[in-house]
Formats: structure tokens, sequence, C-alpha cells
């Protein structure tokens, strides 16, 4: 087994865990907890807090909060799915295999749950006990932004509007840096604040994430051409039933695939500048661009 | 003009201002700023960040990020009125006299919009620059657990569950203290964060807070009765009609206005216990229990 195949069967297990001792510790009427818990609790890839935990493991620092960092991320991402998935917004039935969240609930139920799960998060960071002050409002601040207006929501805007339009390039990488990819971003950034790591440690994360998180996307869309339902656990080629903009409506497969390389080099370049390029950070950049859901 | 009318007079202009600085400031897609500032700019009374800047005056502390931290109240109750707009919620066409954000942008964009208004006050608070690293994480750790499942979203759910049902005046009581009260209550306790308040003020606003926020309530549940639709700027009587759990349905209109006069009572006792019983608090507390819209 790989370094990050042991690393990720270890660190989701603690996740898991702590993301369902999060919710259950909360007072809230029975029927919003387990709206809220459904869509968490509902597995997936936890690819935004292992990449915390990633980035921690890496700069060789410990801290028991990093846990509680990435599962706050987790439930920003998971209040986006439940929000998206909504009739209104791209009205998806199906989820992680499972009937998305407003299936099961009702809508209402379902936009409360999302409500609640992003509020959620940003109290949960400022009542940490082993970050500093300046550490909790740095990622209260950076959240704020990676998930907001100007960053995730934003995305999701560009995303609506484009519909049914020809997107350029510029366009379409503006839609995905913003949806995709400024809160996996953030969880990369999360790490190095968590580890107080020096600027220009920052600076090379910072330029890893953002090429992370449009290969991330490429591969996405590019998963929807090649992989199955079933592996997806959600419906196959609906980008191209819908005339989606997508790398490879924008540059064909090949193209697509082409792109898909050149962000995975400039992220294992700038790992190289800061001499992180030999590790999970690597093998992360690997399984993103080679996974298969 | 009495004090407290010269009171909001001024500092409603500075709110305003201050909001719409703070939304036209933002970097995002133009129909999600249009959005956002659509029902954040809508008017309304301001009675949360009026009260926030109220408790300064009174407190007799000048703070510049004051006005800043009130907006951002402003925003969590503008994005709470959003989503309890949406046909699968409320389902109200009318808002202030105005048709409904989802009646004006369409139901996707106003979840979204709702998002972002969330989402963009913590940022705002984290890079705050005259308030210590301390006071600004107790803001965004009680702004987000008064707006939380815990707090208003919380509320939400349950006024959902009661309907159809007959509550008890508890029941109705722990719907009210959450869904309204909660983050009314906060913007008093605001007040009190940013003036570093003894421990014996903040206990002293946590009363009146909790008082004044379910007098607010029962007001408001006495207006949809004896208010019109124009005096209210919204469908006045909709609460008999839909056969809504209110003090009025509970205790009979005679029994609710007893009800309102105990809790401004209670709220005045606590005032008077810091010697705050004589300023604008006080004219508040009148104003709230006797407004007409």
């Amino acid at each position: 087994m790989s370094n990050l195949q042991t690393f990720i069967q270890e660190n989701q297990l603690v996740i898991e865990q702590k993301l369902a001792e999060l919710i259950n510790e909360l007072t809230v009427p029975t029927e919003l907890k387990d709206a809220m818990a459904y869509s968490l609790l509902a597995g997936g890839k936890r690819i935004r807090p292992l990449y915390v935990l990633a980035v921690l493991e890496e700069l060789q620092v410990k801290n028991e909060d990093a846990v509680i960092v990435a599962c706050t991320i987790e439930m920003i991402h998971s209040y986006s799915l439940i929000h998206d998935d909504l009739p209104a917004m791209d009205d998806d039935d199906l989820r992680r295999g499972k009937p998305t969240n407003h299936i099961v609930f009702g809508e209402a139920l379902a936009i409360l749950a999302g409500d609640g799960l992003v509020t959620l998060a940003f109290g949960i960071i400022a009542r940490l006990t082993n970050l500093s002050a300046e550490q909790k409002l740095n990622l209260v601040d950076k959240l704020s932004f990676s998930a907001g207006a100007e960053g995730m929501v934003g995305g999701q805007v560009l995303d609506m509007l484009g519909e049914g339009k020809s997107l350029t390039m510029t366009e379409l990488e503006q839609v995905h840096v913003n949806k995709t990819g400024a809160l996996l971003s953030f969880s990369i950034l999360a790490g190095g604040i968590i580890a107080n790591a020096s600027e220009e440690m920052m600076n090379a994360l910072r330029t890893y994430a953002f090429h992370i998180g449009l290969a991330f996307q490429i591969q996405d869309d590019i998963l929807d051409i090649e992989g199955t339902s079933e592996q997806l656990g959600k419906t196959a080629g609906k980008d191209v039933l819908s005339e989606k903009n997508t790398y490879p409506s924008i540059l064909t497969l090949e193209g697509a695939k082409k792109h898909l390389h050149m962000q995975y080099d400039l992220a294992i370049e700038a790992l190289e500048s800061v001499n992180l390029h030999k590790g999970l950070l690597l093998e992360f950049a690997n399984y993103i661009t080679k996974r298969t859901n």
C-alpha cells in the first residue's frame, strides 16, 4: 500500500469520527440534526479535510485542532452540495449514490440544513483552543473569502450564468477557480496557516493549490465523459446532455487531458521550489489527476 | 423630536451608507451583487444594527468598527429573510412593500445571494482593525451560535415543524427565542462586547435582550392582527389565515398584550439594575412594544 493510501485510510477514519462528534454535540431540533448529518456523514472522498492534514504531515507539525478545521471545510463543502442539488439549482436526485438531501428531507429543511452547516463552521473555528487568536482569525477570514461571494458562491453564479452560452477558456477557468478551486485551495492554505508556515512556503502552497484546484475540475469534466454513473455515484454524461461548458467541450477530450497535465506540472514545480515534491502532496496530485470517481 | 428619533435618524443614514459600501467593494459577478444589494439595501427598520450602536452610545464608548459589526448582523438578518421568503419556505412575494428576492432574481440567485451574505458577515468581522483579536473571535463565536442551527436556523425549523400543530406556550416561546430572539439579542450583546463591558453589565444586557426579543415577536404577532398590509409592507392577517401558532392564537389578543407588557417590565428591570433605565435602551423598548410596523 502506498504512503498516500495508508494516510488516507488512517485519516479518513479520524475525520469521519470528528464530523459525527461535531454534529452530535449540537443542541438542535432532531429533524435539523438528521438533515445536517445525512449529507455531512454521507462519506465522499474527504479530499479537502485530508489535504489540511496532509500539509501538516508534510510540514511535520502536529496540532489537535487541525482535524477540526479540516471538518469545518467539509461542512462548507457539504452545505454547498446540498444547495447545489436543489430543484432551483442543479436539480439533482442522486449524490454519492444516495438520494439528495431535499429528496429525503424536503426542500425547506435542505435549505436550512445547508444554512446551519455554513454558519456552524465559523463558530467552531472561533472556539478552537490550540491555535492563536491570529491563526483563528486568519482562518475565518480566508474561509469566508474562499467560500463566499468572492469565491465559491460567486463561482456557482458564474456557472449558472454561463449555461446555454459558449464560454471562452478564460471564462470557464474563472468559473472553476471560484466554484471548486477556491475551497480546495483554502484546504491546502489552512494546513499552512495551522503550521505557521513561512511566507515562502505559503506562496508555494498557494501556487500548488491553484493548479491542483484546476486539475481537480478538469479531471471531473473528463470523468463525466469517461466514467460510469456507478463509479461516480452520480449521473454520468450529464454535462454533455445539458450542453454544459466543460474543458472537453472547449478543448476536446484530448486537449482537456493535455491541459490537465500542464496544471499538474505547474503544481509539482511549486512543490519542488520548497522541496516538498517527494511526499504526500505529490502523491495527492497523482491521485487527483488519475482518480476514477 | 425624542432622543431616540434623533438617534435613529442619524444612525440609520450611517448604517445605510456602510451597508452600500460593504457590498459595492465586493469583486463578484454583477448579477450576484445586484441580488445581494437588492435585499440588503431595501430599507427596513434596521433595529438590529441600531441596537449595536445604541448600546455603545449608552456605555459611552466610541469604536469605528461598531457600525461595521452592526452591518454584518443586518447581512445575516437579510439573508434569513431571503431564504425564509423562498417558495419552499414561507413562499412570500412581498417584503417591505417590494417583490421578494426570488421574484426579482429567480430562486437560484436568491439562494446564492443569501449564501453570499451569511458567509460575508464572518469574514468582515475577522478583518476589522479597531477591535482586539479576542473581541473579534468572541463576535464570530456568538454570531455563529445565534444565527446558526442552535439559534435562528433552528428556530426556523421549529417554526416549520409546528405548522398545523397546536403548540404550547413553552413550545411557541422556544420557536421565538431562537427564530427572532437569538439574533436580536446578539445585536445587544455585540454592543457590550465591542465596549468591553463588565460581566455585570453583560448579564444585564443579556436579560434585557432576552425579554426584548420576545416582546418584539409578540408585537409582530399582534401587528399581524391589528396592522394593515400598507403599514407592514407585507401581507397582514396571514398568520390567522394560515392558522399559524402565535401569541394571540394561544393567549387571545388581550392575553398576548399582557404577556408583552410582562416582557417589557422584565427588560426594564434589567436596565435598572445597571442604571441604564433612563436612556436609549428604555426608549428602544418603548418603541418596539408600541411600533405599528
